[in-house]
């Protein structure tokens, strides 16, 4: 009986340290008969730190509704100075895509959403070209093909951008090969996860297995981050590596690559949409 | 000023999940002026449940004593039909060390307590052999040898069992060829770790190494265990691997595994003088 | 000019050591104007050991037929004592998939198929469960579902075994959950390549993510290997493994051993693929 | 009786690829009776490119000389046009070891030389601080202090190119905290391994753990590579990393990257000693 009405929430929260926050946090939730399943706290110092709390409790919602619980923990929120969101597991996050022509991580993706291990919704999938326009369909996802042919830049920014703004709660880039310009990614001031393929900060910008291979290195890596203004310069979510020899040429790599930067996008997305990330500095604290 | 004077420690709790838990004992560490540096929590089921929970803090011993707080908490884990412990940092735990001939893990062990990556307290290393006696004594650190030569195994386990009661907290195989007898390790119940030269639960017994290479694994590990009375068989803490090949014969295999042996020990090592491990079932939860 | 009728080929050899055999191989190759791309070799024991060898070279087929290059490869590999194949790279081995009803084996095999990463073709894909046929068919590649439903398993296994006898030059089980009868793999007399979802010889046989689960391991793993009539005892050809925790419950083990078979699996068929596989005792040598 | 006599050698050969090259090496080989233990080959480019071979191999040198095997193979080489090398495997290579105060992979490197893991002669340690005196002097190896203070760079590098000149077939850094002048590089004409405590390219210069801190990676790493006079830009040998999270801090990362710096480095020595190694461009191959 009981279980059919409770609902499972997250808080994720950051303050400065101060004595007695866990304590005020968690009776907060008892108060409103809350049980907490999985709680997990960092303090960056023990001494002079920045506190980050995720906690993720269930409750009833006849009990208590989202509007009362986030007025509540609002006023005690202000009294810590902290900043923090909630989100209801069962609100799934729209995730936006934007593709290129390669298919690997789109694919991978597209599989995980399908197979119910990737919990979001996904509006539509944008590229720049139509090449993986069939095998989104054959997902049943809307596609749509904004080009730069013939258009700016801007215009066709502008066009995604009016595209994704109300209709998602976060883009990923699954192997997009355009720089978003910085008015984008201010205007659209949503999360944009991208894939990078090289073992951040090695091998920014382009080519980066070229530049592995030109380089002679023994390990390959793909990075998954957060995306801001400075290209390739955002918060690392995850990041992985796999070994290489002289064996090895430019196609292998990037052969051994696209398993790299499949695991490590799915890895990425998984931690943002169980909200297990919170940010700081130009740093991410990704909870197990 | 303050900082001088305030005191570290460490709670394990373990307790059927019921709501409010983290509530109450957050709430008690407030009442206390403690501030938590970290907090970490696992329930193994949502639904019906087990409840874990390791909470380091920091405290004012002049403000509460030791005993007041045991008294006080020992109270309120009463109400939750709790186990606990508690751990105070500065009281380093005293690590008894027993060994055979090879001495990889022994030197691993005893060079990370010099240079302070290990806090613990070593009052001597044991062996059944006199192999080690130099390298143990260059550190400073008593050697005691129980040959089990001409006496019989009861007998060598007594002395070695009159030797650790009482002065060690806990006791680490390192590379020990010696099973020990269950009425030995029922007499000390304390915690005794131990190093297996294979990726448990493959290959248990004698000459892992050899049975790998028979096998032909792709694969080879090493695997840091609680002992218990089904040897090979006790709580895992830690396991790592390395890729071998056709190339590897026995003897690269013991080569690469020493080194795998060390690190699997070591981080079973710091995971355990930390407080970071709770037991339960035969597995472990090992905190981050 | 030239390049356009150079053709590749790729020797297996193994025989007892004895002098001067790569010296005798590569004169071979360079008495029919080949030229070694790559040679690798292996002797099991300097002394009394065995030979192995994989020789790719190129060669002029107008300059030396294959079947003259066989003819008198053979009369070396006679005075040698020698087993051998030889593999035209051009003729690409024809694999034939059995399945289940779980797709991402056979998902990252067919993408990485159609990607021209795996240098095959693919007759047909076989299964007892009509689940997968759609992803298979939209590949453009026959399926056919021979259901266990009212008939016996000899008659099903001969059903199975009609099909793929003289059509495939070697059988994936891409996580085919019926066992071959001993018969069965005695008959196709093949190649049978398989995916265990476990670091064998850990956890054989059935529901080895619950297993690893149980036995509380930290990291699992997944075994391609080599189908003999001994249940997942075969030679193992690659092994992977992943980090877990006490967070992880079967669900999450077996979410991440998805990721772990495909990879297991997509290393294997590629080093199968390429001639780098030679067996011997219950073992592969696996070139890289 | 004919074991006894038996010497083991390995030839390093490179040149431009050309049809023959195998036949006529392992040809040589054979008609000097030797027995070709291992050999592996490496051909950047089938169709234009280098051509490189490790070949080992026992011959008896009682049949012929070191010097009639040198002067023949020196013919054979030069109607190749091909760089060669020869090591007799019982002629141990002389390891001069420079390091500072810290030391981890020293005492590695000690341990395993001592235990017969690493086939070298270390004629003795050099350092610029007093600190590792002690433990070197242990092993009964000779140390010597050569300071920077009160004299030049250009001084205290010249002493220690005279000690180390015809006394050692190459040095190894082993954490020596001084970077060397071109002219000394150059002066000493023989390799130079060094460990650097980061994966590079990444993080190059002074504190690369503090670099990775506030990047905020989520893998850090080291590398071991021959010293060219471009500083950390030399030939790659190995890099390993090992996983970090926000929970790390700077010492935390110092501490994990110590035990990655002792295995690339212990690995990129046994490559080097075991003479599996061939530089080209600014790349290593390492033969497995």
């Amino acid at each position: 009986m009981v279980n059919k009405i409770m609902e499972t929430a997250v808080f994720l929260i950051q303050c400065k340290d101060q004595r007695g926050i866990v304590s005020r946090i968690s009776e907060f939730v008892f108060r409103y008969n809350g049980n907490i399943i999985q709680s997990d706290q960092h303090t960056t110092d023990p001494e002079n730190g920045q506190f980050f709390m995720r906690l993720e409790f269930c409750f009833d919602p006849d009990f208590v509704s989202h509007k009362h619980l986030e007025d509540e923990f609002g006023i005690l929120a202000k009294t810590l100075n902290a900043q923090w969101q909630i989100h209801y597991v069962r609100q799934r996050l729209r995730m936006g895509i934007l593709v290129s022509k390669q298919d690997h991580c789109l694919l991978d993706i597209l599989y995980q959403w399908k197979s119910n291990e990737l919990a979001v919704d996904i509006p539509f999938v944008i590229s720049n070209h139509e090449d993986v326009r069939e095998c989104v369909e054959h997902y049943g996802i809307p596609f749509f093909c904004y080009s730069m042919d013939g258009i700016s830049k801007t215009e066709q920014e502008s066009n995604i951008l009016s595209m994704i703004t109300g209709t998602t709660d976060f883009i990923v880039l699954a192997r997009y090969m355009q720089i978003l310009s910085e008015s984008f990614i201010t205007s659209f001031n949503k999360p944009i996860i991208n894939i990078h393929h090289s073992f951040l900060p090695s091998f920014k910008g382009a080519n980066p297995y070229r530049q592995a291979y030109e380089r002679g290195v023994k390990l390959i890596g793909a990075t998954s981050h957060y995306v801001t203004a400075d290209l390739d310069e955002g918060p690392i979510i995850e990041q992985v590596v796999d070994r290489v020899s002289h064996r090895d040429n430019v196609d292998t790599l990037m052969r051994k690559g696209k398993k790299l930067e499949q695991i490590a996008l799915a890895n990425a997305l998984r931690a943002h949409t169980e909200f297990r990330i919170l940010r700081y500095s130009n740093k991410t604290i990704v909870f197990s």
